[in-house]
């Protein structure tokens, strides 16, 4: 059994010597990533006898912080090292690649989940990547929080932000439902999103009002996210059945009911958002014409538009369009607000196309907002950071 | 720039090309690790060019789950295997070894940070460790709270785990407050420690009261957990100051406060109780000395008593302990409850031993109960399962 031992200095009098049965540190002198003062990146793995290491991440920064892979260098001291090109601030998302295995950094202990996936993050600090950090700034709460589904006939979890002074109040608060896309879970948002740190650091600025944000399961095949549920630590998959087949759409109704019966909400149209990235972006745009005169706000970011269910699904949730669209223009609302990156597959963007065109044909107000790069988590954080702005005002 | 391609079949008539610029999927058709018929369990990755692959966890089973390194052999495709002999239920926790470099294993999602590193994890169902997972019962909810500590002068995250039931009631409820070990934080108990699932399931079958448990971060230094406050994505690390020279303990009352203005909860004695694992059973020993006629149950999981602060250390904490112990005799307590494992370092096993000695001969009461392993997480684990169904009652 290999020991490992730690020595502490209290106070430079005491040494105390920790039997790390707990396997509690792996001793690692390498630092990686390191922030150059000039924001360039250096990462470092020791690998003595690969013969190819290289970094993959959203690190192609001229590219709409597209994936791309760079090679490393084996130094004498058997460090790989590559040093990037100066990074914008921005949050970026990393792994390394081993010859063909990917690994995390075994010098950085932050690990995101992405479907599958772990990948290591840092952050660049300034400008708008500010907001994805947590700053000395009144902070909300976040909350795994369990409801019974009638509709699915189990309990599901969600996560939910509720905003600093919302337990010292007795006001009552709108909220934002915000939707992951496909292999994402209730955790995504809070994750790679930054969704709690992004509403922090608005509501503190005075540019967001303070709101809850419920960050909902779509998949209703699951509990909950895969480790967090009854299923156990089964290993993330896209292949879930029922994602896109209206379910999610027509039991949306118990998610509401849970919080307005257990958060103190504005229980009106005015108090309720709703968004979502890809494939939330096609739930919420069912979602909000499902359920008619219930949400003033719509965010659909990359919304996964051009997919349409098979011919079999007969879910109320996908029959007349038009009609509910033309309900929903009667009925009114505040804000319909697309984002959409140029480089998005092309089947989603023009998808947007069309469904934007449709809008037009029937006399409907919508903004539109385009920006680089493609189907990334980059352009969502982006599009929260627009949205959350416009809502409740 | 590399992109990888997902097809959906919906309904068997729509297939929709994901491109996933969010590197969302490695395609891997690995299975790993896979929990045999038996039991046992086969650990898989593959590595074309290591000279060397292990796996390391806490696989010893025979030997109180210590950690032990198997190496791992390679097949012709490249694959390297290991299969353990049959496992008894358990939490387990691994990671893989190539060559020198420590990595997770790329075919299960599921890691844990534990200070500095990521560990894989898998459970093998039954007895005792159907309590660490996630059953079919009613869940309660995990926040992520900031308080204000007038004491650190900083805002600080806990954890607060409210039972089932607590938002449908208007109960009030007694709490827990559990404590992490050095180089832990507010998020150690419910990642490896479970807490959460514990409780969930030990309410649910009766055995334990319903109850609030406060996981707080005992490291007055920080804000949170690294990565979740405002000093960034910073490397954990044991090396944090004043993590064992009183403020702590001189400051839970600021924790105490916050809890009991914020959440219904007994705010007495007897519905107050406090435990620690390692450096936390020596906060929690500390803070049921300072705080007089405070808790009446106290519990030391393989409390780091050995260890003393260094003697420029004037901390009213430390001062006076058998007047202390005295009084806490005199106030009377329900439970004053310690675990230790056999394995444990040699101080701090003589240190809870002297420890015992001293109640012995102050007359005082207390439940020893001693376990095969040493200072691990399985340990804890089997601790507070025993300990919290003897609270409250």
């Amino acid at each position: 059994m290999k020991k490992y031992y730690l020595l502490i200095f209290l106070t430079g009098t005491i040494i105390f010597s920790l039997q790390a049965q707990q396997d509690l540190f792996n001793e690692n002198s390498i630092v990686s990533p390191e922030i150059n003062p000039d924001n360039s990146v250096t990462f470092r793995i020791k690998v003595p006898h690969a013969k190819a290491v290289s970094v993959n991440g959203n690190l192609d920064a001229n590219n709409g912080f597209a994936n791309i892979t760079h090679e490393m260098k084996k130094g004498d001291d058997d460090i790989w090292t590559y040093t990037t090109q100066i990074l914008p601030p921005e949050l970026y998302r990393y792994h390394f690649i081993v010859d063909e295995v990917r690994t995390v950094d075994p010098s950085n202990a932050h690990a995101i989940r992405d479907v599958g996936n772990l990948s290591n993050v840092f952050l660049i600090e300034g400008g708008q990547a500010n907001l994805y950090k947590v700053n000395d700034v009144p902070h909300g709460t976040v909350s795994f929080q369990w409801y019974y589904s009638p509709g699915n006939e189990k309990v599901r979890r969600l996560s939910i932000y509720t905003p600093a002074g919302y337990k010292d109040s007795n006001k009552e608060f709108p909220v934002l439902y915000l939707l992951h896309g496909i292999g994402g879970d209730e955790e995504a948002w809070l994750g790679s999103g930054r969704a709690s740190q992004i509403l922090d650091n608005l509501i503190a600025q005075g540019k967001a009002e303070p709101m809850i944000v419920v960050m909902t399961n779509g998949n209703v095949s699951q509990e909950a996210a895969p480790g967090k549920g009854s299923a156990g630590f089964v290993q993330p998959t896209f292949r879930l059945p029922n994602t896109m087949d209206g379910k999610f759409e027509e039991t949306f109704v118990d998610i509401m009911n849970f919080v307005e019966e257990n958060y103190r909400t504005i229980d009106k149209k005015e108090g309720r958002a709703i968004a979502g990235l890809s494939m939330g972006g096609f739930h919420t745009a069912n979602i909000s014409l499902y359920y008619p005169d219930t949400f003033d706000y719509i965010g659909l970011f990359s919304s996964a538009l051009g997919v349409r269910p098979g011919s079999n699904s007969s879910s109320p949730v996908y029959q007349n369009t038009d009609e509910k669209l033309k309900r929903l223009k009667k009925n009114g609302y505040k804000l319909f607000w697309m984002g959409m990156g140029v480089d998005d597959m092309e089947m989603i963007y023009n998808g947007n196309k069309a469904f934007r065109d449709k809008l037009d044909n029937l006399g409907m107000e919508y903004e539109y907002h385009e920006t680089e790069g493609g189907h990334t988590w980059n352009n969502w954080r982006d599009y929260l950071v627009i949205f959350t702005q416009k809502l409740f005002k």
